[in-house]
């Protein structure tokens, strides 16, 4: 069933002190292009999706809007660093299902809203080899 | 300078404690496929390669072969996680030279073969948001 398997790998996210001097690296650098930047106010976040020349999974930058961001919480804990992958499915509310029956320990039991008007929900790590993991539903004009 | 940009992330590797398991997980959970398996016994470990349905950024297991690995000694320290992020480039040794004259900390000054016959090298985590990157030349006929 194609609806159980994992599309792609839409992201690595990379929590980071200064979203502009992370920017810089990568952009300067590293010779990705700014693909988005949005502010997520619910998360306590500033992102910046950032896509290779050719390839299809991007950087997402993340820094946080104030002290009680959860990525600050991340950073002052471990420093910079990758905090989590977001892997690309058809339909997320058939795939938490599938991972409940499973007994894989779920973050969000039901999907919200995440960035870029995708539908997402986080595995906790502990179900996934200590990799935090989101999952997302991409509408349709952006896939 | 299209030689300076990264290409596409060739994949993220994660150290596990049972290649077995985790296979078992992105195979039959997320629905990955196996591409490649390879013992690499001068760094100390097995590994495996798993694409998704459409991606083309794969997933690393790495498992170690035993106490003196580096991913031993990475499992004894954090858990299970994610260990590096790999970016392909067109030509490494410019790449490295881009690079130094940048002042960015590498730990391998030149490249050297790395598992799938890539010709790799690893950029230090101070130099790169916390992350350590792996820079890799793939073989023409791979890419």
């Amino acid at each position: 069933m194609s609806e159980s398997k994992v599309r792609k790998i839409n992201h690595i996210a990379l929590a980071v002190n200064s979203l502009s001097e992370a920017e810089n690296l990568y952009v300067n650098v590293l010779g990705f292009e700014v693909e988005h930047r949005e502010v997520i106010e619910d998360q306590g976040v500033k992102t910046s999706m950032l896509l290779s020349r050719e390839g299809e999974t991007s950087i997402e930058l993340l820094e946080p809007l104030d002290g009680s961001s959860p990525i600050s919480e991340f950073l002052l804990k471990r420093g910079e660093g990758i905090h989590h992958i977001c892997f690309e499915v058809e339909n997320i509310e058939n795939y938490l299902e599938h991972m409940k029956l499973l007994d894989i320990e779920l973050i969000d039991e039901s999907p919200r809203i995440g960035a870029y008007g995708a539908t997402v929900a986080f595995i906790h790590p502990k179900s996934m080899n200590g990799v935090l993991v989101e999952l997302a539903e991409i509408p349709k004009e952006k896939t």
